[in-house]
């Protein structure tokens, strides 16, 4: 129901009751409750609760939908481990113990194959790359099908621009030097680490540092400096390696569920998809504006070494990518049909992006 | 007032017009009328109606206000000439004969000498880092300092990422050049050109045809392929170059009058916001998605030449440049002071880009 049919209705019904109330006692009382109809959600999330960028930009789509709604729907936000654990996400949301889920659609790659493909794929697209697939591309429609039979829809809910390549205690001269690695890494950059000769762990955000502090895990990577400084990553490696290859722009996800959207009336329908929309495009502002400045802590207070891949790893990890992207495509049709749509916006999309920006940023730096 | 405390209100007003009514017969109607109370908006804007991109973006925003609001506020488009003329946006909102208005804030160059800061700054900011400077970096106060003595609020409305150089019909080989050439470019790049010899002027985007076409500019600058394309460039100029120096991710503006803002509750007062954020956000994808294939379209169908200005050019436009920056930013205090903020956000900004994402693309073309 539209919100002026609503409206509507409680002028009938009020006028109704300015009939009855004269002879009764309890109908005023009936009416006032009638429009303070309120939806009580709950958002879970993969991320520990508040952490910067990822928790906060979970926040802010709650205080955006209740902002919005006047209140209409309040939003109450769960870190990882409060109502469900980090990777239970999925599956809460899916069976309507929370209306809102937070997350990285990666990590839902062994139940969706197709999955990894709307999060972020090894040299693939950068964040304005993938806002664009997803929304004049044809990409969320797709994502829309791959989440459809598990009552959930999908939306771009943050990025988080181009990742760190990982935090390292020796240093990556050659593509030898990754053989045996035990390093945190989810979604098809995992993969590509696997054939490398590596051994990609996945695991919650909370659980990297003292995976590192045991020796349980080798390397990680997790988001960029903003993040990676509040994690203290700097005490367990010194070598933190750029670019991200693995993640060039990786988008968060903030999944509804079907049923409770459908309950809506249509303006807190547009209300929930927009809050969710504006939270997208909050995020990489964030991120964009943050890192440089942890990078700076890093650096200068902790005393960590900024390197950058050698150009021969970074190509043999393109080739190695190409392969095991068309490999995970051709699991699953919807996979396939996924890829085959990323694919030919990449090829377009990567054009422009060198004859614009990355010309723009050559001859900036001149 | 919160929709919550409106929905009070009405409450309370249902319950004084019950008891009211057994002895008049026009309280319901009044009660009626209230909660229906709508808000009939106009925006007038510097762009072609329906203008791919700009005109779209400006549609968006009228469409996700009156769907976000259930239609509590409706929003009418006015294409540039319609209400008022494409320069005749800004005292159009300012008095108060539109709530809203969609342009670019160099356009008010004249009137506000800090105004080209919020728009484009040749050799600045791309798209990604601007959202990063507006929302996480001061920027937004202060323009909305530049814009309060006007009544106006503003709000970065749209972002075309990186234009292109603009359309020639002869080669630019080094800056002798420039000398002399009348080319439209407005803003601080205009006063970029003009410093290189060349007669820079501003026109609406509706007027650049018949001016290429009747010989009264030598040269234009538009947008992009997407835009460029529709207003058929190709016909009148063959050469086209990149990159967009001069504009490498410019800000398109939605100002919102500050009294008709200052009238609405507070849902609606983020609703129109908000509204303006995902349509900040979507022109982006857009023109990221479209740009390419308007791209191939004028150089297979139209055989324009695309030619990339040589590093030569560009060294020294941009060592031009950062002379009339800093020449235009000590001409007033308030360009002092956004300057000021704009140049710091740059430099950190900068060495994140160069670390991230510029390593990135690098790698991706190698």
């Amino acid at each position: 129901m539209k919100r002026r049919d609503f409206i509507g209705a409680i002028a009938g019904a009020t006028a109704a009751t300015a009939l009855t109330a004269c002879g009764t006692e309890e109908a005023p009382n009936k009416v006032a409750s009638e429009p303070q109809k309120t939806y009580q959600w709950k958002m879970v999330t993969t991320w520990p609760k508040n952490f910067p960028g990822l928790g906060t930009g979970a926040n802010n789509i709650a205080k955006l939908i209740t902002e919005m709604s006047g209140g209409r729907i309040d939003v109450k936000v769960y870190g990882a481990g409060e109502l469900v654990g980090a990777f239970e996400v999925f599956d809460a949301v899916s069976r309507g113990n929370a209306q809102l889920g937070h997350a990285g659609a990666y990590y839902w790659k062994g139940k969706i194959p197709s999955a990894a493909f709307f999060s972020s794929v090894p040299f693939g697209l950068t964040a304005q790359e993938m806002n664009a697939w997803m929304y004049y591309g044809g990409g969320l429609q797709l994502w829309e099908e791959a989440y459809k039979p598990f009552g959930l829809i999908p939306n771009p809910g943050g990025n988080s621009g181009t990742q760190m390549g990982g935090w390292f205690n020796k240093e990556i001269n050659s593509l030898e030097d990754l053989k045996g690695l035990k390093m945190r890494m989810p979604g098809l950059g995992g993969e590509v680490l696997k054939r490398a000769g590596g051994i990609p762990v996945t695991l919650p955000g909370g659980e990297l540092f003292p995976s590192m502090q045991s020796g349980a895990l080798d390397a990680t990577e997790w988001v960029g400096p903003y993040n990676d400084l509040a994690f203290g990553f700097y005490k367990v490696a010194k070598f933190y390696y750029t670019p991200g290859w693995h993640e060039p722009g990786t988008t968060m996800e903030c999944m509804i569920n079907e049923k409770a959207f459908n309950e809506l009336p249509a303006d807190l329908q547009s209300i929930v998809r927009n809050a969710i929309k504006v939270a997208n495009a909050d995020m990489l502002a964030e991120y964009t504006a943050r890192n440089q400045q942890a990078l700076q802590t890093l650096i200068n207070e902790h005393n960590v070494q900024l390197k950058q891949f050698p150009d021969d790893v970074l190509k043999a990890l393109k080739t190695i990518s190409e392969q095991v992207v068309e490999e995970e495509a051709a699991k699953d049709p919807l996979s396939q049909k996924v890829w085959a749509s990323q694919k030919a916006f990449k090829k377009q999309v990567m054009q422009w992006t060198e004859a614009s920006e990355q010309a723009y940023l050559r001859a900036r730096s001149l």
